[in-house]
C-alpha cells in the first residue's frame, strides 16, 4: 500500500497508473469530496498537519509519499522516529519546502541560481536592491505556490507589509521555546528570500526521477508559458532548445536529485537567458524545486511512454524505473481554469466533439474562476496545429472563447 | 454515475479513463475482493443475478453497463420496466448471450457465419455432420466463455453427455411454468449449436463503439492468437492483412452494431479463410460477439489515441466519441496468465527491470494456474522485436522460461 498525503490531483493522477501496476493507494484527504478521494477506495479524511491523523494513515502503508509539500517539518520528524518509510526523506523535502534552504544549498552545489539574499530589515532590502538592480522579486521562504507567496517589489517600501510579517513571526519564535509538532515554523520566522528579477528568455523545466537505489532517469526539457504566475501551457519537448542547454538542465537536475538524496519525481524549473554581451553561450539559472509529480510533467501521460506518476509510484516502491522517453514528435498540454460557469456538462460535450483527438483530463473539482479542474493534452507533428488546439480547449472552458 | 455490473478486469480498467474524463464508477461486484473493487470507491457487492442487489444498484446509477453478459434475461427486463438506462440494451444484449439467436440474427443480415444448425438430438448431429463433414464444433448457446461451452466432436457419440443434457433442460423449462426472475434460462434449454469446423488461416477481431445516438467508430483489424481456446496474444493492426478484408470486416462490425442496435463496444471475432480453388478473394466468417470491452482490445489502453475502455465509457455516456487511430506502427499485447507460484514480486521487479518499455497491467488477482492475472504490451516499429519482448514477460510470469 502506498500512501499519499494530499488529495489534490497529483495524488488522483496517480491512481490510474497504480490500478495498472497493481499497486494499491491510500490517500490522506482535506474531506471526502477532495479530487483523489473520488478515485481512491481508501482514502480516509484529516489534516496533512494533524500528527495524530497522519501517524494512523502512516501505520497502515508501506510506504508514504506527498501530494503537496506543506506537511510541517515536526510531523515528518516524528513519522521518521515511528520508522515510516517516507520517499521523499524529510532531508531532501525541506529543499522543496523552504527556499532559502533551496537557495542556499544550489549555490553550495555550484548549481547556476539569480543572484539572490535573506533579508530581515528594509535595509538589507534596500542594500540588495542597489547591488543588482530594481525591481527585486520577494519571496515568503515557505508556503507559497503558483505565484502565491511572491511579490516583485520596484522599491523598499513595496516590502514593508511582508517585512511587518517577518518582525512578527521572529518574535513569536522568539517567545515560544517549543513549536507545536503540526504547527509549521511561520512562513516568515527566518526572514525573507530577495533575488534578482531575471531577464528571461522564456521558462524551462526538467523532471527527473530517482529511486531509493540511485537509478534515476529523465524526461526531455520542456518549455512551460505562464499566465499571472500560474502555469497555462507546456511545450515537450522545449521547441528549439539547444543541445548544450538541454544538456547542461538535465545534468543539473540529476545531480541535485542526487545530491539532496531525492526520491520520486523531482521537476526544477528553470529561466532561460539570452546570451550576454561577448558570452557564447545562453545560460540558464533555477527557480524553483518541487519533490513530486508537477503540472511541468503532465504531458507524459499520453506522451511520455512511461508517465511521471507511474514514474512516482515505481521510485517510491524502488521498483524498476520505466522508459521516459517521449512517444510522439510533440506533446503539447494546456492547464483548464474555471470560468464564471460552474456547470460544466455541455462545455465537456462541445470539447469532446470538437477535437476527439484531444485527451481531457477533469479533476473533479468544483469550478470556480481561475481554479485548476483540469487539463488536456494533444501529440502530434505539427506543433502550431497543437498549440491551437489546446488553446482552444482552455479558453473555451474558462470563457475566453465561446466557440 | 455509470454503473458497470460485474467486477472484473475489463470493470476495473475502465477506472483509468474514468479517474480522467471526471466520470465517477460503481462496480456491482461478486465480493469485495474483486478486481474492479480494488480500485473503484463505490463497488457494493451483490450477485449479477439477484435482483434486489441489482435494483438497488441501478437505482444510484444514471446508466448501467456490464463487464459480462451472464446478467439473466429476467432481470435485464425488470431494470428495463424499472426505467433503468441499460447501455448496451437487453434487445441487444441478447445477441452477445446467446449464441443460437446471434447466429440467426447475422445469416439473416448476410453476415458471413459458418455453416450451422440448432439440433436436439443425436440424429440431428449426425445428419449435419454428414452435410459439412467431422469433426464440428459443438456449442452451448448461453454460458461459455474461454473455451468453456465449446466441444469439438470427431463423431455423434462425442455430444451424448451434451444430449443428455439438452433433454434435462428441455424437460425443466418444461414442466415450470414460469422461470424465476434472476434464475437464467438453463444453458440447454433451446438445444445445441453445432458448426463446421472452418479450416481458417488465423483468427482476427474487430471492436468497434457505438453511441445511443448512433456516432460509431472503429478500431483496425487485429489478429489474435489462441492458446488452447485463450487469447495468448494480440497483434495490432493485422499483419499483412489485405485492404479488402480489412474494410470488409470493419463495415461487417459497423453494420452488426448498428442493426442490433449497439451501444459501447462490440468486439467482433472472426477466422480469415484461405482462398478456395477458383475463389479470387480470401474471405472471413464471424466467430463470436462481445458486446463490452474485450481482451483483443485491451492493446488499445496504449496503442490508440482512444482506448476501448475509454471508448466504452463515452459510448455508454453519449458523449462523443474519441480518436481510434493507432499511436504506433505496431502494437502488441500478451495476455498474463498465472503459474505454479503464487508470489508474484519478484517475478514483476524483473518484468520491469528487464524491459522499462514494457507496459504491465496487473489485475490484482489471486495466481492461480492458466488464470489472466495480467496482460503486458509493447509498442513500436519491428514486430518481431515486440512479439518477442511480450512473449518473454508472459512466459516468464507463467514459468515457461525462468529468465
Amino acid at each position: 500500500m502506498v500512501g499519499v498525503i494530499g488529495g489534490g490531483q497529483l495524488a488522483r493522477m496517480c491512481q490510474p497508473p497504480a490500478v495498472a501496476l497493481g499497486v494499491q493507494l491510500s490517500v490522506l484527504v482535506e474531506d471526502g469530496q477532495a479530487s483523489a478521494a473520488l478515485v481512491v477506495p481508501s482514502a480516509p479524511v484529516g489534516g496533512h498537519d494533524d500528527l495524530a491523523a497522519v501517524r494512523e494513515f502512516a501505520r497502515r502503508c508501506d510506504v508514504v509519499t506527498f501530494d503537496h509539500e506543506q506537511v510541517p517539518t515536526g510531523v515528518l520528524a516524528a513519522l521518521e522516529a515511528d520508522g515510516v518509510d517516507l520517499q521523499p526523506s524529510p532531508r531532501a523535502l525541506v529543499f522543496a519546502q523552504d527556499k532559502l534552504l533551496m537557495r542556499r544549498r544550489l549555490t553550495d552545489l555550484g548549481v547556476p541560481c539569480p543572484r539572490w539574499a535573506q533579508v530581515v530589515s528594509a535595509e538589507e532590502v534596500a542594500a540588495f536592491g542597489a547591488e543588482v538592480g530594481w525591481p527585486l522579486v520577494v519571496k515568503a521562504p515557505r508556503g507559497g505556490y503558483d505565484g502565491k507567496g511572491v511579490l516583485v517589489a520596484s522599491c523598499a517600501a513595496d516590502v514593508e507589509p511582508w517585512l511587518a510579517a517577518v518582525a512578527r513571526d521572529r518574535a513569536a519564535v522568539e517567545s515560544s521555546s517549543t513549536e507545536g509538532v503540526g504547527s509549521p515554523r511561520p512562513a516568515f520566522a527566518d526572514g525573507l528570500l530577495v533575488e534578482e528579477k531575471v531577464d528571461f528568455v522564456r521558462e524551462l523545466a526538467v523532471s527527473v526521477a530517482r529511486s531509493p537505489s540511485g537509478q534515476a532517469s529523465a524526461w526531455p526539457v520542456v518549455e512551460t508559458v505562464q499566465v499571472d504566475g500560474v502555469c497555462a501551457e507546456v511545450l515537450a519537448p522545449a521547441p528549439g532548445l539547444s543541445e548544450e542547454i538541454a544538456g547542461a538542465a538535465t545534468r543539473d537536475a540529476l545531480r541535485i536529485a542526487g545530491e539532496l538524496g531525492v526520491t520520486g519525481v523531482l521537476a526544477v524549473e528553470m529561466f532561460e537567458l539570452a546570451a550576454g554581451p561577448g558570452e557564447d553561450r545562453p545560460r540558464f539559472v533555477v527557480n524553483e524545486l518541487a519533490m513530486r509529480p508537477h503540472n511541468s510533467g503532465h504531458w507524459t501521460i499520453e506522451g511520455a511512454v512511461t508517465s511521471q506518476f507511474e514514474q512516482h509510484l515505481r521510485a517510491v516502491l524502488d521498483l524498476p524505473l520505466g522508459d521516459p522517453r517521449p512517444r510522439a514528435r510533440w506533446t503539447v498540454m494546456g492547464n483548464v481554469l474555471g470560468g464564471d460557469y460552474p456547470e460544466l456538462y455541455s462545455t465537456y460535450r462541445h470539447l469532446l466533439a470538437r477535437d476527439p483527438g484531444l485527451r481531457v483530463h477533469f479533476y473533479g473539482k468544483e469550478v470556480r474562476p481561475g481554479r485548476k479542474i483540469g487539463h488536456v493534452t494533444v501529440c502530434g507533428d505539427d506543433l502550431a496545429d497543437l498549440r491551437d488546439r489546446a488553446r482552444h480547449a482552455t479558453e473555451f472552458v474558462s470563457g475566453v472563447v465561446t466557440e
